[in-house]
């Protein structure tokens, strides 16, 4: 036969490297995992958990509503909820953005960004993203045939300088037309923590309008939040929703999923116009509306006050576990090695000395898996990009599944592979 | 602006009217909705989800795996029960088929019909159903710019002869290599009721076998299965896995949203090689895993031996209600109303005389509305189809959702509305 029969996207679509490093890691009980984006196996709320079903379960009006269809858009007293506490976050007094009209509900933010992805662009068209950015909306562009042109990154947030050459050079060569979203990973930012200050959402959003009459059409900005409430302490960042008039842009993407339990996937979309129906569209040919039961645990959690209790205990115990990690990378950590710390999140973003590399196919990353430590390559948040040559030189580390013990022992481990790399490269 | 920044499948995604009418089912307290397929409300498992629950977060191995994420292709040991129930189910002693390497969780049947679609086709392909067939899965070609050809329904399952001269017409017009697959509700058809024989599925798969050499790819079954366990009594029929060598063409989408509680959300896909690959990708994009809470909450149901219990109280009830709906459809229904007497499932498919049209425009659905009852319009359920006038006749009326006295009262309502409209019309 001429084919195998699959579609444009079914070809183009690889096993994406999360689900390899995730299986890797489940797969292997002897590997300390400081890759994937577990969340902390000890401080996983099973009693609220436990508390919050018993009592939906108990009571036929409340239990039967969560084993039953809801609506396509979600639970209405959790799209309430939910909207609620991002004005609140913001501090906005203007409710109209943060209506629970333009709020959906999803199998995590995960699938927030391949709705909106699905429902913006064509293959061919263009997106930007900070360079290096989440490794699975690169999947995401990958399959649907879709170019990423990545623009650097500052301490606080996309480098404006180059943000305004990358759009003057898509303009010169006529690819505005094309070009349809800005993805940002607003927060704590994986995999770099990185947290783009309120000043420089308000300078993109500006930035993205003003070339949006070149383009035709409008290009928006993708703030995925998935890190927000995981700051170790201090203020929040207002979101791109706080810009007023602006946010008529803003495609804001959250999750429930790190902040209370990855196990239960609660994501949300909040969406304008005409963004908004066409998503519901879309969501109804996915799975017409996710679970019931997981939408009223995390109401029953938010409205007893349960969730924000488990939120603070958590804040502290990743700002605990980011500290540990931090001593020992100071104390293993050969010369050379640097890295950033987070103020939240689950990451560190370490690099390594130039004359090692650290990629899937670097005698680094070999040496690390014989070793049984487990890191993600800083080359899978890149962008392909002929403007420079690849980074290969950084390394993802969270500090997110792994017990303080192990977390210990992972550096140690990884140090002593990174010494060795080094060692028989020099 | 000259556009809006929408995508090709954005622009063609339209609000499915399973949305609309879930939304308006949920929004109206007094509407009687025989739409929607929601599930019976009095026997949902709310005690035997209740243990379960509790028993997974009493445990803090279980617990945590429960609330942490998963692998994208979900729990291992809902996996392996699975495919064995399946294998079970089928009679058969080959296990090659049934392993559960080859089956992936997902959110719902619903998410492996999309998924699949994605692997296989492109915008311009061409899809053949049942006549008619299940309305959200036309919703998802649809968006994807798919051309659905329609062959036509007998009562044990596809007329052959109309699909031989279906794929002949699509190879005199060179249109066969963009033929990918035959969709299939293989089991009380959603709306029609129609079970499938397993000798038509072989049939279906010999067919389809032969026209591959023109198409020059392989064209697949998909075989949606999501009403297989809620048979009122009697045997099983054997899914298209059960084919033997034919099987490597067979994509089976199952649940246990129906079955057990539709607030849960969980389904699977069992799918061959090159395909399950590229759909596990693809899942990867979209969510990376569905909830581990959920999974485990069925594992735990299925060993336990709750499911099963479950199911045979389930299936009584449902056969409970038909023959309630039946008696009162026999005593209401004004003489030429027809009906196919379903032998599971959730559906009776209703033929009004044909003076009266039946659909969302027209006189009785209004007058049906206004008199607070609520049915699917047959001719959703329909391709668009040249050769013929899109049938405008018929309703699917569900014996899920309401109780026994708003079965009753619903069809009164009903049948009132189609004497009124029968008797302005007349």
């Amino acid at each position: 036969m001429k084919s195998n029969g699959l579609s444009a996207l079914g070809r183009r679509t690889a096993t994406p490297p999360i689900s390899w490093l995730m299986a890797t890691a489940l797969a292997r009980p002897g590997l300390i995992s400081l890759a994937a984006g577990f969340t902390d196996k000890e401080s996983l709320p099973l009693k609220e958990a436990r508390q919050a079903l018993t009592e939906i379960l108990n009571s036929p009006t409340e239990g039967r509503t969560a084993l039953q269809y809801g609506t396509t858009a979600g639970e209405p007293a959790l799209r309430r909820l939910t909207a609620e506490r991002i004005r609140v976050l913001d501090g906005c007094a203007d409710g109209a953005v943060y209506s629970a009209d333009r709020l959906l509900l999803t199998s995590g933010s995960q699938q927030v960004l391949y709705m909106v992805t699905e429902a913006l662009c064509d293959p061919g068209d263009f997106v930007l993203v900070e360079d290096p950015t989440y490794f699975v909306f690169l999947g995401i562009l990958q399959s649907h045939g879709i170019h990423a042109r990545g623009v650097r990154l500052e301490t606080d947030g996309l480098d404006l300088a180059h943000l305004e050459l990358v759009l003057e050079q898509l303009k010169q060569r006529g690819q505005l037309p094309r070009l349809k979203l800005l993805y940002l990973v607003s927060y704590h930012q994986n995999p770099t923590s990185t947290t783009t200050s309120f000043h420089k959402k308000q300078s993109v959003l500006s930035l993205l309008r003003y070339y949006e009459r070149a383009a035709g059409h409008p290009i928006y900005l993708l703030e995925d939040a998935a890190y927000r409430e995981l700051t170790f302490q201090g203020g929040d960042v207002q979101s791109a929703l706080g810009t007023g008039k602006q946010a008529d842009r803003v495609l804001y993407a959250g999750t429930y999923s790190k902040p209370f339990a990855t196990g239960a996937r609660v994501g949300y979309g909040i969406l304008p116009e005409p963004v908004f129906p066409v998503v519901m569209g879309i969501k109804g040919n996915h799975d017409f509306g996710s679970s019931s039961l997981l939408q009223q645990l995390l109401a029953k959690v938010i409205s007893s006050g349960a969730y924000e209790r488990h939120l603070v205990k958590l804040r502290a115990r990743y700002a605990h576990k980011a500290k540990i990690m931090l001593d020992v990378l100071q104390k293993e950590m050969p010369e050379g090695v640097r890295w950033v710390v987070p103020q939240g999140g689950l990451y560190y973003w370490v690099r390594v000395p130039e004359k090692a590399t650290s990629g899937m196919k670097s005698r680094l990353f070999q040496t690390a898996l014989r070793k049984q430590v487990l890191y993600v390559p800083g080359e899978l948040c890149y962008v392909d990009d002929p403007a420079r040559p690849k980074p290969n030189h950084e390394m993802r580390l969270s500090f997110g599944a792994e017990s303080e013990t192990l977390l210990m022992e992972g550096i140690k481990r990884l140090a002593a592979a990174i010494m060795l790399s080094l060692a028989r490269r020099g």
